[in-house]
């Protein structure tokens, strides 16, 4: 089976490592940078390169769209204006879905199309971080379009090696389930070390005083911001709603603070305590 | 040199298991529980023991209060009432200052008061956890008040042994770094949380759908209810302009995402990403 992953960064350097270790697969690699293509070609990520997805799409059994969700509605418009072959299932990586699904069910509709995003990924970029583990026992969400709904099972097999949890939900769902537990976090942490800047001057200045707290809180700042530009834009409507509801929960501690109320800060806090301690339902760590 | 110890939880046995290390020293150390006092005294983390501060401190070179901020300002208005040695010094261990340091300046100015607060500890409370590494390489904070302020180098003699890295700092600084670094992220994690379980239902719901990031950004959500709501209402005032600092920058991203300002946005991810990389001076984590 004809397999093409165009963007061969984290996710897709580990979707395409996997996929191309089964002997029935053969994985092309597009990327647009030289330097990647020959590395995934060195490490026997892909057995094939091509900088350019339409050289290599009419030949396809599955197309994997692994890159930022501004390129992947890019390549679908593409991809709707060529010959591709007929049964083709297109899928993609991105952690938003509103956009390309609307897409998905217009101008591709003619196409087996099913979106897909996995729960996995670091904040680390790039074909060097390919990891043959990055999927195992993650959520890996699927949304189809009409045409696409009848070939679940045929991709589920095809990506079952990655040894992902595959799950249907709605699109609206996805995004507004998206935008609480990772666009708005993210925000949180790009925020919460600009206003330390603000606060406390370069982050030089008070790095030293800093203890593992601030530090987990902010982790995720250290993210690549042309990617996190274009996940918060993709998802506009569902974190402007979330943000506010977190602005919201900030607003309540300020109130009561402000009121001395003892009490309700203790009860705002042993809530926010034991929902985080029943957070802990698919692994075994902390 | 006598030294009285009160509270030998983590942090107070520590600094007593260290200081009574030292041959000039006889450490007297005072717990309210009489299993904890009998365990120092066993460990030889103490030479000699007391149930109660005022019996031991007319003896006492150098006094610490290590215990939680409340009590440390209930044992100074007992101490302001006795007769100390006239050059005894008083030090404390509380992780917030303008309490103490203003009972410093008033009650107690006619003794030599150096507040104290060492960037150390973890979440594990008891003497058991004594440990003579716990204060190596740590910032270690120093807020004399006037009659202190010439005693700063002798109690910086005393404690050269925990090799604590020792450094001077007005209460007001302080009190806003900790608001900053450890206060409000604390906050940002309740509210996280909450607002999380507000958007989604109950933890149980959406935790199988969490990545690193959430928890990441949510881990000291679970830190205790009373001791956070001491700790920010002990703080209030910093903590409320740091919050309103946070608050701010949340708006700004939304308001950047409502005009659909990709540079914007970039440019406040980037400028997040590049100060969280330079956090890191002090230890080799990330």
């Amino acid at each position: 089976m004809n397999i093409v992953v165009q963007g061969l960064g984290e996710m897709g350097a580990s979707l395409a490592l996997i996929l191309n270790q089964q002997s029935d697969n053969h994985v092309i690699g597009v990327d647009t940078k030289d330097a990647t293509r020959k590395a995934a070609l060195k490490s026997n990520i892909v057995s094939e390169i091509s900088d350019n997805l339409i050289d290599v799409a009419g030949q396809a059994d599955i197309i994997i769209l692994a890159t930022p969700v501004s390129i992947i509605k890019q390549a679908m418009k593409e991809l709707s204006k060529i010959i591709l072959k007929s049964n083709v299932i297109i899928t993609d990586t991105g952690s938003t879905k509103n956009e390309i699904m609307a897409f998905a069910n217009s101008e591709l509709q003619h196409v087996a199309f099913i979106g897909g995003h996995a729960m996995a990924g670091t904040h680390k970029t790039g074909v060097t971080y390919a990891d043959e583990r990055l999927y195992v026992g993650t959520p890996y969400f699927l949304i189809p379009n009409q045409m696409g709904q009848q070939r679940i099972k045929q991709l589920k097999t095809v990506l079952a090696p990655i040894q992902a949890h595959f799950t249907s939900i709605d699109v609206t769902a996805h995004d507004d389930l998206m935008a609480m537990v990772s666009d708005v976090p993210h925000i949180v942490a790009f925020a919460l070390v600009n206003a330390a800047v603000k606060q406390l001057g370069p982050s030089e200045n008070f790095g030293q005083y800093v203890a593992g707290g601030f530090k987990d809180t902010t982790r995720i700042a250290q993210s690549d911001p042309k990617l996190w530009t274009d996940v918060l834009l993709s998802n506009k409507a569902s974190v402007l709603t979330n943000n506010r509801a977190l602005i919201a929960e900030l607003e309540a501690f300020n109130q009561a603070l402000t009121a001395d109320d003892a009490m309700n800060l203790t009860k705002m806090i042993h809530a926010a305590q034991i929902s985080r301690q029943r957070l802990l339902v698919r692994r075994n760590d902390d």
